[in-house]
């Protein structure tokens, strides 16, 4: 499996290094947070929208956005399960920035108490779990390109970028079919799955047409409330920092080339088999 | 790519070809009528369960069923979009068959006029149609397994099989997503794919647990309702008939070893990337 050369161009080409705009989609808490955090830290030119379901109550995000200068970080309210929330965002960025470099998009629900739980066996299975990790999980982020597209091929052409505007989806190592021998967590599983074959899928159009890369991230598992419940067998060295991951994931973003376009990668730049 | 040996004992050690009895679920037409069909001709023993939404308007099942002898064939009310009836066709094979050694899950959608048409572009991709693809093609068949297993697992202890007892969920090539040079058709390749992811995930637990191996299928392009539509561009050659489909199938599913459970095979028996 190839491995991505992480080279001496980290924080210099990115479009979040420069005066390019990033987008991370569910960024209130957990890896999504830490990615707004790292990308205002990163340069004092580039500017970041940051989404979420309800701002107002998004502590972290506001305070972010106190100790950075005016303009450098927008809060916008965007839901992936209402798809008017999400063109109401693509609406707001067009008038405010006119275009985005990036797009990360970083929400997931593996389990909510009383609502959805990782399944341990077929028979725990509910169709009501599988429909709401596929919306959640796989067509939310699908509708978020969809919306975001004008404004990324708008981002690809701009010279503050790398070259080509790109998108990264936060998918899961246990999304893939190969790799799958332990069984268990159908629905987080079969949605992260879809997501990658979306994301693939719509890599070949955008690839093509509008100047814009698409890839999938694999976080490790890192401590943040989502993997809090099933960490217990997590050794303790695998369980990363949000920190340790995100940078991680920054310098594969850095060194993305518009050839891994539709590929799928671990926080250490390996690449994970479908 | 493994190729499966497709020996000379085909049509001897099946369930369908014994005493079994073999469920095919979306079997009032296409390639689910068809496996009935042969199903039914290649012994005077093996029963057979059709389901479908509406028993009483699919006329080639009844028409079968008068042809064959009393009980060889039972057609039952199955919509794999409402599981109360899948649980209510489970009770009722428990009562007349007892169990189940063969289970094929034939139903998908592709395209329904003003419902569900495959997107040619990105933007065409709406939550309604990659909803509704998701719980014909992944969901549905997921729970009919559910609620079989219990007959199944019987099935697989029982001396009229092959030794263990066999899931075989139609998938099609598009769902590979290593395969995927094309892009397009987002909701149909999306819902194939976490078919896939389900499928495998079920072969775990079922092939260690109870004796049920699990596997995928690609029909080809077979000359259906389904595919009609889409023909245009097929070659001649490479359009099949449903016979010829089925039979090829039937090879594949007579001559599955436990060892390959969890695999996704071609209408020719070449395993296919996920």
């Amino acid at each position: 499996m190839a491995r991505l050369a992480v080279a001496a161009r980290a924080f210099s080409a990115s479009a979040s290094a420069g005066g390019g705009v990033a987008m991370v989609q569910g960024a209130s808490r957990g890896i999504g947070l830490e990615f707004v955090r790292q990308l205002l830290r990163r340069s004092d030119q580039g500017r970041v929208v940051a989404t979420c379901r309800a701002p107002a109550s998004a502590a972290e995000l506001q305070k972010l956005k106190e100790e950075h200068a005016p303009g450098r970080l927008t809060v916008l309210p965007l839901d992936v399960t209402d798809e008017s929330t999400i063109e109401a965002t693509a609406a707001s960025i067009a008038e405010t920035h006119g275009s985005l470099n990036l797009l990360i998009n970083s929400t997931g629900i593996l389990s909510i108490p009383n609502v959805i739980q990782p399944e341990t066996t077929l028979s725990k299975v509910q169709k009501s779990s599988l429909l709401l990790a596929y919306e959640v999980n796989a067509v939310g982020p699908i509708l978020v390109i969809k919306h975001m597209r004008p404004l990324l091929k708008v981002g690809g052409r701009s010279e503050t970028g790398r070259g080509f505007s790109l998108v990264a989806n936060m998918s899961a190592r246990v999304s893939s079919i190969g790799d799958n021998g332990l069984g268990g967590w159908h629905s987080y599983r079969a949605s992260k799955t879809a997501l990658n074959q979306l994301t693939k899928t719509a890599s070949i159009e955008l690839g093509r047409k509008d100047n814009i890369a698409c890839i999938l991230l694999h976080p490790g598992t890192v401590d943040t409330d989502l993997s809090r419940p099933f960490q217990r067998n997590v050794p303790k060295d695998k369980l990363f920092t949000r920190e340790f991951s995100v940078q991680k994931h920054l310098s594969i973003i850095d060194n993305v080339k518009k050839s891994d376009n539709g590929k799928f990668f671990a926080w250490d730049g390996q690449e994970i088999p479908w």
